[in-house]
């Protein structure tokens, strides 16, 4: 049974894990993200000095990247708003110290195949996976392949209706203000309200504003991309209050057009949480590493 | 060389067309959409009473509508705005009346499937057809299939961001009032300048707004799904000057965010009017009969 190595590789930390499957994790260490040099550095000692012998290594990376194997610059974080690492080469340093087939791919793409392997989107053809935290991503499954089209899907720049008398926040994006990663992600909650999300108490007015944000971005990805179900995560989503308000807000929005049973229904099956928890980011990793050794498809 | 025949079932009027192929179109009709059984009648006996034998039947139609062939509705328009035609069986009957195998879709897929067959979207693996006219519709490609999910995409009722202080209009969708096709679709138009798009001059602010509101659906688009292509059809593209507006609207909304070369250097490849023009639709319908006569993959 192949032994897989999986980054998760965060703008905040890098997790490294070693793995024959979600229930035989060996080894998992993860540090800070600082500069390219030094992180890729500590995760080609960590993945070198290791007892196992590794077959193939998956990357889940934050981006924007590049995911197209033949481009010349396939394995890249192309241009981030994260100092430094714009253009930084990833996974070609890690596939020459390593010497291992290697797969590269969004860091949410990640989560949504680990989640389609092992969790909460066994079986589906087309599917969410969607962090909130302290920024905003998606990756999608489409027609039973994850999705890239043009580069990848980037949904947390979704430029959504922002009511300036409800919410003068004008939010924080370095490029679009107030598109859903403006508004909702974590740094808004305390941008808005001075506080962290986690001190923000469930009766506090955060929450509907949140669930009203989170809600226009997912009454957009059912209107454009048809999922069969979304999967929420992130540090945010980790209140637990906020997910059933997330998905009577999606109800309200919609308004009664799209008359589909699941969703007047049996919205609880619809959008839900990640099925591996605070491991969906590097169980991804290793799925990815899994594809590595499968023929292209 | 079989001989299929295509529908474009839409809401204010009925084509058909019996063909080989985009270049041998050897029968077409047209008639307005009335009562169900009306047009259906009209439609069997448009098909009935011509000379070829048929070995399809291909259906683009107007929607929400059921097109998954494993469901009991299949071939359904199921709740749609349109008077009397909630819940109707369209390809049902079809299907009896002419006994030969059927493929049944959304217009806007079917008009996707003829612009990948034979038009501006051939050899892409994802990609958008949006129509904007009387509605706002979109069908997709994601992974080189028709992408359908859930339901299928309903691209016209996005919530897009509306200033109401520069465009006090409030939309006309009945279900969301200002989604974008409340604002953008050729009603809107009319509603808010009194005069229809035809009529609106070139440099009338009618058309940065316009561009302004498509820019926006194509936002989410390009976040969403990734689009390699958005091809962009409809009454209210017929205006030469609008498409143009819409690119630099869609850029100067981006920020330079996606740092993608066809996106910053290309857009008049990425972002195109569909090849088959006013054909689109029809030899939509007359690609997807062809997939009737391929086994399921």
């Amino acid at each position: 049974m192949p032994i897989y190595a999986g980054l998760e590789a965060g703008g905040t930390k890098f997790v490294c894990a070693i793995a024959r499957g979600p229930d035989e994790i060996l080894l998992r260490e993860q540090f800070p993200t600082t500069t390219p040099n030094e992180t890729i550095q500590r995760t080609v000692d960590f993945f070198r000095n290791q007892p196992h012998p590794l077959d193939a290594l998956g990357i889940g990376s934050f981006g924007p990247l590049d995911p197209h194997p033949a481009s010349p610059t396939y394995g890249y974080i192309t241009k981030t708003p994260k100092p430094g690492w714009s253009n930084t080469d990833l996974a070609g340093p890690l596939r020459q110290a390593l010497n291992i087939p290697v797969a590269f791919d969004t860091d949410v793409n990640a989560a949504a195949l680990g989640e389609y392997r092992w969790g909460a989107a066994q079986g589906l053809e087309t599917f969410v996976y969607m962090t909130v935290g302290t920024g905003i991503g998606g990756g999608a499954f489409a027609n039973r392949r994850l999705l890239h089209g043009l580069m990848h899907p980037e949904m947390g720049h979704i430029l959504i209706p922002h009511d300036r008398q409800r919410d003068p926040y004008p939010g924080f994006c370095p490029f679009h203000g107030d598109c859903l990663e403006g508004l909702a992600a974590g740094p808004a909650l305390e941008g808005r309200w001075g506080r962290k999300g986690q001190e923000l108490p469930p009766e506090h007015p955060a929450w509907a504003l949140e669930a009203h944000y989170l809600a226009l971005g997912l009454e957009a990805l059912f209107t454009i991309l048809s999922p069969q179900r979304v999967i929420l995560g992130g540090g945010v989503m980790q209140q637990p209050h906020l997910l059933p308000m997330v998905r009577d807000e999606l109800l309200r929005l919609l308004n009664g057009y799209l008359q589909i049973p699941v969703l007047l229904h049996e919205i609880n099956r619809l959008i839900v949480p990640p099925a591996l928890g605070s491991n969906t980011g590097v169980l991804g990793a290793i799925a990815l590493a899994e594809t590595a050794l499968q023929p292209a498809g």
